[in-house]
């Protein structure tokens, strides 16, 4: 059986767009709920004719605005609650260590990244532990919800190889590694309520973030990806993975 | 032969205080420059009476602090300027997974422990660069300069087996990774200058961060921690220690 119910962050363009329509596509999900900073001008996810889509408002680095999606989701999923939280919002703001400092952005970096990310995924807490204690064991193995997290291979400190160079990455490295390292925690706490975390690097997708020169489309990317997250079990709690699900070192 | 001179951060107290003590102890160092957002009420930093030793102003938060700073030790360095830049200021915010989402900690703690070092690097390249390309071939092997960075075994995303539990670890460990991650970056982006880098954990050290039942007094971290700095060459370049320049994994 699949999950229950997705809800992707930054979904109006690039890997969070392709993340819903991969997902609409699976018969067994009842609920996909695409979230964008302003609805109204996300035209390809307005675009989308399946009822089982929700777009919600959602500003990341706004509590309020989370709380306000949260209320919102719970009304969508009811009783069953919420089984995938997948957090795919993020941004690059080019930093190079050979630059005047700008703490701004380094910490707008980290902020969207990570911290955002954190006051999300807690907020969506109770919504996560209602699927867990719904869905019966088989689903993720004995986990039975899951927050999915869309990180980087980028985030590697042992594989960083490139430093800031040559696009000014060191802001968003940094936030990456912070994320999995956050992450890598919650999956620790998260244990007891049968909620699998992880982390993954969706590869050099031609995206806007990506740029020019990106190795792989998003549908390239997605095609892994998806059923990785649908294949998710035990085993991979905690842990950092490309889209095939082979691991990464941190 | 030793550095020439040291800049040591938050060095009002603790592991801070205790390096300034053990470098002064080195005959061989002209310069040590310790750094208080107070100086006025850093009485253990005042009693000291080494001519070689500058007591000067810093909030690390503040970019404009961070320049004052710079100009001053540029005064007091000259033409051979800064060997070793030893950021140690830090901060421990409690966070756990299970408490209402507080974004503003999380911030803190990375403004603090991530953003601040990245600000105090950057605006103290040129004199780390002054003193890269004053010093012979032989000190720090081939680098001639270096920033160390007090970072934590709680930093280290693999080795992570305890979460945020028992303490409110979450927004610590996640920025002890951020830093790891900043400074993996650097180390790349400073290799081409003969500046080394490297992080340590001084291990879990009785101060007021590292709380009751510290394993370790600042004494002992010390007697193996600073020997380690001095004895740093460009095959630690860019990795993550134990105090007894044993590597942790990232």
């Amino acid at each position: 059986m699949a999950p229950y119910s997705v809800l992707v962050t930054g979904a109006n363009r690039g890997i969070g767009l392709g993340l819903v329509k991969e997902f609409l596509k699976n018969k067994e999900i009842q609920h996909v709920i695409a979230t964008a900073r302003d609805p109204s001008a996300a035209k390809e996810l307005n675009a989308i004719t399946d009822k089982r889509l929700s777009i919600l408002q959602l500003e990341v680095t706004c509590d309020n605005s989370i709380k306000s999606l949260c209320t919102q989701v719970e009304k969508i999923v009811g009783d069953r609650g919420l089984t995938i939280l997948l957090n795919n919002a993020g941004i690059l703001l080019e930093y190079h260590t050979n630059q005047e400092p700008k703490r701004a952005d380094l910490i707008k970096n980290f902020d969207v990244n990570v911290a955002s990310v954190a006051v999300i995924t807690q907020t969506f807490l109770p919504l996560l532990r209602k699927a867990a204690a719904q869905l019966s064991t088989d689903e993720f193995s004995s986990s039975r919800a899951a927050i999915v997290n869309i990180s980087s291979y980028l985030g590697s400190i042992s594989g960083n190889v490139w430093g800031s160079t040559p696009r000014g990455f060191l802001a968003y490295t940094t936030s990456k590694s912070a994320l999995n390292s956050l992450m890598k925690s919650m999956s620790i706490d998260l244990k007891p309520d049968h909620i699998l975390v992880a982390m993954f690097c969706p590869g050099w997708v031609q995206t806007d973030m990506g740029g020019e020169g990106a190795q792989i489309t998003i549908e390239e990317s997605l095609k892994d990806l998806v059923p990785s997250i649908l294949k998710l079990s035990d085993e991979h709690h905690g842990g950092y993975f490309n889209r095939d699900l082979t691991a990464i070192s941190f």
